[in-house]
């Protein structure tokens, strides 16, 4: 009568499953193939309206992504270079086994300055050769525990950062990186040396572009050609004044050539270790975070699944083949995911095509970034965060949920005023707390009849629900469990009270029967059926019958199984609370 | 329209702040009085009938109380005379601060035995001062906790050991605790000398009677009377045989008189200061589980209210007042307080009764417990701890509940083989890990059309309800919070794509309409908001409208807050399930 439960999944695999029935072992190891590179399945239908559409994102989001990789690669600590290589390897591997079609791989803003952030933490020196290989050994147990989280189906742990904390932790990160960028676009550093007139013009000029290309969505594509451009017009000038003489700092050289492999590089034993694992699991999940919470938006866009352990499969699958070819961490970026979006992609091959252009690049074209300043660089960084300021979505936030309000704002200070790492732990707490909290003090809201219906409902909700002559309904809105059964039953026996004082007042009849609808009782445990026991005598004595009704399966169950139905007498247990008044209530009345 | 919200209060204290609106000063001085002493308030209305009860009542649980006292001060590893003490203080400063009338005050077996086992761990030499010293300390530091607990109102915090994690702890320590005495009973230290037959019998006895008293409830006095009877017997056996020269160990000494100042003894500064508090919070917070666990039991069995943050400023008061006069942590003790119950109490004086016995013992009869063989006194303590080993709560609890019986399971092996602290840790933590568990995985279900009524009801609970043509009618079992959202809206749409290949093979008409039934929905975050967003948009590419019944009201106000309502529309969302099938359903069916 159901789907097959998979408790510990994020998503859906029983159609799969079902895929494998009665087929040959050759059809079998072809699915399998199939399953894990979703590549073998959807290339096979791939058009040339397909890649006309896949060509110019890929390239597209190539223009942004060039300039961006030599920036984030700063906020690593680590040379131009190894971001480039990452974006020529992990968008390839992504292609053949990640499953969404709107994602673009490769170093991302947030992720690159955690890694910065805790790796110069372990290792001052960020020019050390140790420093370098303690990043490989990060990127590799980032991908192993993506890896891991995939396969285990832990999936869903990913859940636990919730979308307000998220929001917070990248705002938080944005104006960090942001102010230290300030540093390298208003060339703080070289303060009393010449100020970097040229390219700050360039940089506020790609400020005001991508945000222009923001608005109208149809210019998109300024947007994304922005840093390019101004990357190209800030080397022209910068080559042609001969800026770079004059004290404008540039970025002076890029290691041209393939990925080096650096297996050998990554510590497997001694002390960096555990670091390196430490640095890598945090990394990894924060990548997972950016990369699923992107890859959902667009899949229900567009609608399609995403199967939420295949993409961690696909990731942590990138960054290990990443951290043996010197990369570092990749993951799905906002701002390039958008840009590959919105400049048409249809499947995964734009990252091929990206990959391509990298490729291009790394051979071909790194010594013209020579005279590329530093400060467009700074700028680039700038434009692309603060996208991920979102004050809108705070707003959102504290108007839907004050909670997710704190956990937002813990997340935010957290980031800017201790670090990346405790701002995460905040942002889950007092998430958790907030669940916990809801759990310990649920409302217990009465209900009233709607006139003209037999529909019950929360008399302040609903200030047309007239209540019913010597009858109390009440709803617990919460399962109930040791946190919160005592509180259910004093609030029930409290609104008893209190009701009784009110009615007295207006000389009503007394209250003979509290009803309690369970409908939003989903689940009891044996401490919430030891209060129901203490409510149903404490009741008792004042005469007062205790009437349960629309009691869920489970809750039914334990009932049972507790002998309270026969405490509280099977013929107090209905359907509907409508039931119920029918049952006792007066029979004249409205009714 | 409703009453006071004291979200941090599990009592009522709403009519006790009517009491005093519009009263004299001196009115209201004399009400602040007796809310703090209650006995100013019942005290006024002691009758001679009150006094008979409790007469009886004290001197029936005295008689069974002195030698409780003797044997728990062994597993506190302190001398004798404390516990009397103990019982002698205490029992006043409750009698005039508490609201229970059942409750009798003392020393505890698994709180001595606790307060025994931590001390012991960071003194090992418990002949020496400091040792005391440091029980006087944790006995205050328990007495403050207790106190800071109540006075902030934070007397939830109770509720956060489960009924199943007190049932596994309170097992577990019976098991440890009888196991600890075996060795006495049998007189093992003693192994070599002769066995201690006299006393042996009369403890086998007096298990026996214990058991047998409990049995018939009109025999209780049997088994309230039955250990000091034995230790009379053993005691006169004893002196007759002078089996104490033949190497029975016996209680030898004494001390008797009245309490001395402990003030001075008491640590405020230097290293076990820290230790000392330790100590004290978690054996406070022990003793408070079971005096407020007792205490409910007997206020919803006798139907009067118990102030949960008042009784724990009467425990605080007295575990201070405790410490400050040679006494260690005393609480409400489940064999006590049941044998005052049986015994006819009527209210807190028989606290006062029981005082007035120990003192009377203190000053004139201590020497005669110099016979008093130590294997009678172990034998009591294994009688009363016996009725601590409670399984027929431990078959309740699996069959309500299995990670209730997990978290039951943790804290009985977390006793008997880590230790009491981490025992407690381990059931706390376990039963909110279930609260999270299945907030994380909650039920999706599918409710179908009772025949003959307007009601929708789980197909799976009612197999007699049928689906709709046409329509798919959900139930979410659980507020949506940022853990769950993603769960959620998988399996709806999940259910949906189940349910159509169901349907396409009974060639039934797909699904058009998928009604999510808000009822259990009592909460939703901003996450929760983003995802049904996302729903929205995947309902709408297949296009299938979604349709929302009976949202609550907080549901109701972020939906509109964040603008959902209007994607939705208006016309999308009903009061009910019967209204949305009315409006969308086929019209000329069943319904």
């Amino acid at each position: 009568m159901k789907p097959l439960e998979t408790l510990f999944s994020i998503s859906d695999n029983s159609s799969l499953m079902r895929k494998y029935k009665g087929k040959s072992k050759t059809r079998k190891l072809c699915l399998c193939l199939q399953s894990i590179f979703p590549i073998l399945d959807w290339g096979r239908y791939y058009t040339i309206r397909n890649l006309r559409g896949d060509f110019i994102a890929g390239l597209t989001t190539a223009s942004l992504c060039i300039p961006q990789d030599i920036a984030y690669a700063k906020l690593a600590n680590l040379d131009p270079h190894h971001a480039l290589y990452a974006s020529f390897v992990t968008p390839l591997v992504y292609a053949a086994m990640g499953s969404s079609r709107d994602i673009a791989i490769g170093p991302a803003a947030v992720v690159s300055l955690l890694l910065g952030a805790m790796l110069s933490h372990d290792i001052r020196d960020y020019k050390s050769h140790e420093y370098l290989r303690l990043a490989f050994t990060a990127t590799f147990f980032a991908g192993v525990t993506q890896l891991a989280l995939g396969v285990l189906r832990l999936g869903f742990l990913i859940d636990f950062l919730s979308d307000a904390a998220i929001v917070g932790f990248m705002s938080g990160a944005a104006i960090i990186i942001s102010l230290q960028q300030l540093k390298g676009l208003l060339g703080i550093p070289h303060f009393t040396k010449k100020t970097d007139v040229i390219s700050g013009i360039g940089s506020v000029k790609s400020v005001i572009v991508h945000h222009e290309g923001k608005k109208h969505k149809k210019l998109f594509w300024v947007a994304a050609i922005a840093p390019m451009t101004c990357v190209i017009v800030s080397t022209i000038c910068v080559y042609i004044t001969r800026a770079d003489e004059k004290g404008v700092s540039t970025i002076k050289h890029i290691k041209g050539g393939l990925n080096s492999v650096s297996a050998n590089e990554i510590f497997f034993r001694g002390k960096y270790v555990v670091r390196g694992f430490r640095i890598g699991a945090v990394a990894g999940i924060v990548a997972l975070t950016e990369a699923v919470s992107i890859g959902r938006t667009f899949a229900a866009m567009k609608h399609y699944t995403l199967d939420g352990n295949k993409e961690m499969v696909a990731m942590g699958t990138m960054n290990i083949v990443g951290s043996l070819t010197s990369c570092f961490v990749a993951t799905g970026s906002f701002s390039r995911s958008a840009v590959n979006n919105m400049a048409g992609c249809e499947t995964a091959a734009s990252n091929i095509v990206l990959s391509i252009v990298v490729l291009l690049v790394l051979t071909l074209f790194t010594p013209v970034f020579k005279y590329t300043p530093n400060a467009v660089l700074s700028s680039i960084i700038i434009a692309a965060t603060t996208n991920l300021v979102n004050i809108n979505a705070v707003i959102m936030i504290w108007k839907i949920d004050k909670f997710d309000f704190m956990a937002c704002m813990g997340a935010f200070f957290g980031v800017i005023f201790i670090n990346l790492e405790y701002a995460l732990i905040i942002a889950v707490s007092i998430s958790f707390v907030k669940i916990l909290f809801r759990v310990t003090w649920p409302k217990v809201v009465v209900l009233g009849k709607i006139p003209g219906t037999s529909i019950y409902r929360n008399i302040e909700q609903y200030p047309k629900a007239f209540q019913i002559t010597a009858m109390l309904i009440l709803r617990v809105d919460s399962p109930i469990y040791f946190t919160n059964c005592n509180f259910v039953k004093d609030r029930i026996l409290r609104w008893l009270r209190y009701e009784n004082e009110e009615r007295a007042e207006c000389e009503l009849a007394e209250i003979e029967y509290v009803v309690v609808d369970m409908s939003a009782v989903s689940d009891i445990d044996s401490s919430g059926i030891r209060s129901f026991e203490r409510l149903y005598h404490s009741l008792e004595k004042i005469h007062v019958q205790l009437v349960l009704a629309n009691v869920g399966k489970i809750v039914m169950e334990k009932l049972q199984e507790s002998k309270l139905t026969e405490l509280i007498g099977r013929d107090k247990i209905f359907l509907s609370v409508a039931g119920a008044v029918i049952t006792y209530g007066p029979k004249r009345e409205e009714l």
